[in-house]
C-alpha cells in the first residue's frame, strides 16, 4: 500500500535532502524514524532535492507499506505522526500522512512547485540561517520587471548548475514576482538544479544596477550558466508548496493551474 | 557623556544577560565589542536581567564615554551601529546609540517593561528555542479571567523566585493578556526574578483545568512561591519594550502609561 507524507525542514544543519555518503541528510534521519515506528525497513522517495542549508515548509515524500502491518492496532495515522515527531530532532517535522493510488509518486506526479526566497535588511537575531542580509538599496521595481521575463517556457541552462545530467533544461514558470520588498516568489512545473539561487543572484545583479532588463533576458538567450550571477547563499531559500493532480488532504490554497 | 544603546539578542546560547563567571552571557559580549570600536573600556549597565534561553526584541543599556573619545572622526552612530554588528555573533544585534541625560539610567529610570511568552501547539522547526510548545486544549478564557487577577499593585511574592534580594516584592502590572491563543502579554513598572515564567507557568495549570481562578487568586495572596505552578520554560519568553520618561529615538508605540 502507497502512502504519502507531508513534513517540513529547518535545512540548516543538514547536507540537504537527498541521502548521500558524505553527511547527514534530511532523507536518512525521516527513513530511521519512519522505519522504527513502522517497524519494517522504510524507503522515502522525495518530491525534489534541496541543497545544504535550504529549508522546506512543505515537502512530500511516498513511501509503500505491506499492507497487513499498517493494519497493526495503533497504526492511525495521527499517533503515527505524534510518534515521529517525538523520535524526529527538532529540526524536521511531520505534518501527516495519508494513502494515495498505488502509482502516485512523490517527484515524478507533482504539477507545480513553489520557493521563496527570504532577504532583509536588517540583522535578525531570530532568523540566523533563516534568512539572507542584503545590503539596502535594492531597486524591487527593475527585479520584478526582469523577473516577468522568466515567466513562460523557457530553456533555463543559464540557471542550471553544470555537469547536472538533465534530460532537459526546460521549464514552465507559472510566476516570479517580489513581494514586500522581502520575498520573491516563484513557481514552475520543474526546476534545474541551484536554479532559484542562480535565478535570484542574477535578479540582485539587476537590483544593484549592475545588469538591465535587457541584460537578463540576454542571460536567459545565452543558456550558459556562466552568463548568470553568482547564486545567492542557501538560507533564504525555502521550498514551499508542492501540487498534485490529486487530493491532498491538507489545510492550504493549493489551487491546480490551468 | 553618558550613552544608551538599544539592542536585541536571542538568548539560546547564553548564560542569560548579566555578567556572570560561569557563562558566555550578553552583556559581556556586548562589552568586548564597545570597548573594540569605542578604543576604550565600555561598561554596560543593562535595563533589566534575562535568564539563561531568554530573548529580548527591545533591550537598552547605557555607557559613559569620555568626550573627546565620542568625536573621533568616525564616531557617527549609524557607522558604530554596523561596525559593531559585523563584529558580534549573530544571536545579537545593535539597533541604536543615542546620547541622553547624564541622569538617564538604562535600569533605574525605566518607568514600563513588558514581556511577551510565545507558545504553539503545532512542531516548529523554524522556531526551535523561540517558542514553547504545548499539549492542545488550553482554556485561554479561563487563563485571561486568572490574568486579570493580576492587575494592578500587589505583593507577587508567589512568583519570585526565593532567596532573592529585593526590597519590595510590590509590583504594579499595567497589562496582562493572551492574544490570539498563542502570545501572553504582559506590563509591569517592574518585575521580581523569574516572574513571568511563574505567571505564565501557573495560568497554564488553569487553561488545564487543574488550578481554578479562585485558586490562582489564592496563589497571589498566600505570597509564597511554594503556592505557584512550576515555571514555563525559558525559550518562550521575550522582553519586548521598556519605556522611558524622556525621548527615545526609535520607531514604535512606546507611549508613556499615566
Amino acid at each position: 500500500m502507497r502512502y504519502f507524507t507531508e513534513f517540513a525542514y529547518n535545512g540548516t544543519n543538514f547536507h540537504g535532502s537527498q541521502r548521500q555518503p558524505n553527511g547527514i541528510t534530511v532523507q536518512e534521519v525521516l527513513e530511521d524514524a519512519f522505519s522504527t515506528v513502522m517497524r519494517q525497513q522504510v524507503a522515502l522517495t522525495l518530491a525534489g532535492r534541496t541543497d545544504a542549508g535550504v529549508h522546506a515548509e512543505q515537502m512530500f515524500a511516498h513511501f509503500d507499506l505491506e499492507e497487513q502491518e499498517t493494519r497493526n492496532k495503533d497504526n492511525n495515522p495521527t499517533g503515527m505522526v505524534q510518534r515521529l515527531n517525538s523520535l524526529l530532532p527538532p529540526a524536521i517535522a511531520v505534518r501527516n500522512i495519508f494513502p494515495v493510488p498505488e502509482d502516485a509518486h512523490a517527484r515524478f506526479s507533482a504539477i507545480e512547485r513553489t520557493y521563496e526566497y527570504r532577504i532583509t535588511t536588517v540583522k535578525d537575531p531570530f532568523r540566523q540561517n533563516l534568512v539572507t542580509q542584503v545590503a539596502t538599496g535594492l531597486d524591487f521595481d527593475a527585479m520584478n520587471k526582469a523577473a516577468q521575463v522568466l515567466l513562460g517556457k523557457h530553456d533555463f541552462a543559464s540557471f542550471c548548475k553544470v555537469h547536472t545530467d538533465v534530460k532537459t533544461t526546460f521549464c514552465t514558470i507559472t510566476r516570479a514576482e517580489w513581494k514586500d520588498n522581502a520575498v520573491f516568489h516563484i513557481s514552475a512545473d520543474r526546476f534545474l538544479r541551484n536554479m532559484v539561487r542562480a535565478v535570484v543572484g542574477t535578479l540582485f545583479e539587476v537590483g544593484r544596477g549592475k545588469m538591465t532588463i535587457d541584460d537578463f533576458r540576454q542571460v536567459i538567450e545565452a543558456h550558459n550558466r556562466s552568463a548568470a550571477g553568482q547564486s545567492a547563499p542557501p538560507q533564504g531559500l525555502y521550498l514551499t508548496r508542492i501540487c498534485y493532480p490529486f487530493e491532498i488532504p491538507i489545510t492550504g490554497d493549493c489551487t491546480l493551474q490551468e
